[in-house]
């Protein structure tokens, strides 16, 4: 059995919490036999600063590099709200999406039957709820230059950020939603605002025109960014896969995923391109949530997000869709046992902290 | 008694409905004695594209200059998908806005009580809601330069669009957040991106220092706009007046509108600076709801948004505070009385169309 290279980066925040669940259940299935790791570790983000006065050391950035997969747990808090621009903790997460050329970032908002009632919308709005979104996440005005501040003189200052698509980069991710629209219900809609932006033009344009030419069996439709986040609150499930920009993706898969009530129950994977020779891609997965530094270190945080990112590692990066498969089971079968933790506690259930939770899924595994 | 002077711009898809009820509501107001208008009509976006070739003429320009008030309906629809990009109907639009310099837009989300069921949100989530999104209107990446596709050979293009903002642009805005927080419950709540863009870091920055400098008593938080965007579905009742980019408040605002399930309820003001002379600012109002061409011409639409902008201009432009009071408060009499259009129609209601909804109000009135 092929041995995973995983690089562990738990970052900030509940970050250390969730991921020594995940390196539970990762121990757990080496010793069963189901899956084999070689696990490094490293820091990332506020912690990184700390250590290093960079949101991410060289050495780890060559350790992600080296990896098969990187797992990420999450950056940022209150305490690092004045280090230099250049060194807060996002900028760690943000050069491994760049140098790693994680260009697709996907995003399942999914609704697990057992907590449609923790939503703050109505069950039948969200029920069954199984979206995708597709969001690019190596471009557009996250990294497009000029990125400045300047002084005007006279107390004035202008800012400047650039939004910059090439047809590249607008293509192969709009393949990526094409593809796996056709393993899903076969459906894309592609949101940007075309009605004010050049780049939604251009957006629009090389989606319909790749469309065209390659994927005419995917059904194809067009949402101003404005109108698919009401229509997102409106009766989500008339969506399937969701492809746009990096930065409408930001606030989109952030409404998609909070729909749900599961949030703290929902990974993500950010890819890069396949190798044309080895098949092989870079890949990042991380919990959709954030560091929570308000219940950081009670033991408290919802670890499955975690969980279920090494899940989604094994299904994505290392072809073991079986054991992934088994993981998610569990997981199901610990909510449907009533165990929960806080953030998704509700009536008649019993509210267990992050190791508990592990525990517990390995116990069902 | 004075006369103000009225440019009604009625658009295209379902505006020239909603704005007859708008000549009718006004009409009476000025049989009644109430109030005296001098109304002129004009065309804006996709109509005016099939009139004059421009999104809006020259002259339609001048007469909204001389206006003590604009009321636009809504424009576009996909009869002009294919127009040249300057002449589409949303350039009419953003014309006047820019030309008027209507930097302030005033979006208030509230949940009527009798609706409260035709939200897809939990009644308890919804019920009572009264927020007030307050958007930068004339700058940002809505008219920041660079904005072009470049071609650069091989098939490939460039987009690029920038976000400017100036310290000014910046600190009048959150001037007119702060102050209408003063009239309401004393909150406001900044929304940017200052983890990855520059104009999110100036944003926060001239927002913090003005508050220190001038509006220490009211109370002011920061959310970035993916969080907020989350934090609106989760439980909105949290915030009061929420102040953000041109970008930003047109989705967060669309998303506040839903949330209430009164979107076709809700009325915008965009307005301009006062003068220091005369205190006459240029101003603007129009439904938050778009043009809905697939309802258009059937006499369905609802016009109560579009009898509300009237309301509004009466309070913020006319000082008729009284006036505006008692349209909204025949609107919410008619509403009580169970009439309602198909939009907001609900079990044991009376579906009426656009005419009989105008017609109700005027016999509440
Ligand atoms: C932490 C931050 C830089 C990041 C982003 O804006 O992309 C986060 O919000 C996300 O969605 O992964
Ligand atoms: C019609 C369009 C240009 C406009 C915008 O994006 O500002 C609309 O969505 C709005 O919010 O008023």
């Amino acid at each position: 059995m092929a041995t995973h290279k995983l690089l562990l980066l738990a970052g900030d925040g509940i970050g250390p919490e969730v991921m020594a669940e995940v390196k539970r259940v990762a121990a757990w299935l080496d010793q069963a036999g189901l899956a084999s790791f070689a696990i490094e570790e490293d820091l990332v983000g506020g912690c990184a600063y700390d250590a290093h006065g960079a949101a991410i050391s060289e050495d780890a950035m060559a350790r992600a590099k080296a990896a098969d997969a990187v797992l990420l747990g999450a950056v940022g808090g209150p305490k690092w709200a004045s280090v230099p621009y250049e060194a807060r903790p996002e900028a760690g997460l943000l050069r491994l999406r760049k140098d790693l050329q994680l260009f697709a970032n996907l995003r399942p908002a999914i609704c697990y039957p057992a907590l449609a009632d923790a939503s703050s919308l109505k069950r039948e709005v969200v029920e069954g709820l199984d979206i995708l979104i597709v969001r690019e996440l190596t471009g557009g005005v996250y990294f497009g230059e000029p990125k400045t501040i300047i002084d005007l003189g006279n107390g004035q200052k202008r800012a400047i950020d650039t939004q910059v698509y090439d047809t590249y980069e607008i293509e192969r991710i709009a393949a990526v939603a094409f593809e796996l629209a056709r393993t899903r219900r076969n459906k894309v809609t592609s949101s940007e605002k075309h009605n004010v932006m050049k780049s939604g033009v251009l957006w629009k344009e090389v989606v319909t025109a790749l469309h065209e030419r390659a994927y005419k069996d995917v059904e194809l439709e067009h949402n101003l960014a404005d109108s698919l986040a009401m229509q997102l609150v409106r009766w989500p499930k008339q969506y399937d896969v969701i492809v746009t920009d990096n930065l409408f993706g930001d606030i989109l898969s952030d409404i998609a995923a909070m729909l749900t009530g599961s949030l703290g129950m929902l990974p993500s994977a950010s890819l890069g391109a396949a190798d044309p020779v080895t098949g092989k891609r870079a890949a990042l997965y991380e919990p959709v949530h954030g560091s929570a530094p308000d219940i950081a270190g009670k033991g408290i945080a919802n670890p499955i997000a975690m969980i279920g990112s090494l899940a989604m590692a094994l299904r994505y990066s290392f072809n073991q869709g079986e054991v992934a498969d088994r993981i998610d089971q569990a997981i199901a079968g610990v909510l449907a046992s009533g165990k929960r933790t806080g953030d998704i506690a509700g009536p008649g259930t019993e509210t267990i902290g992050t190791q508990d939770m592990g525990k517990a899924i390995i116990a069902e595994l």
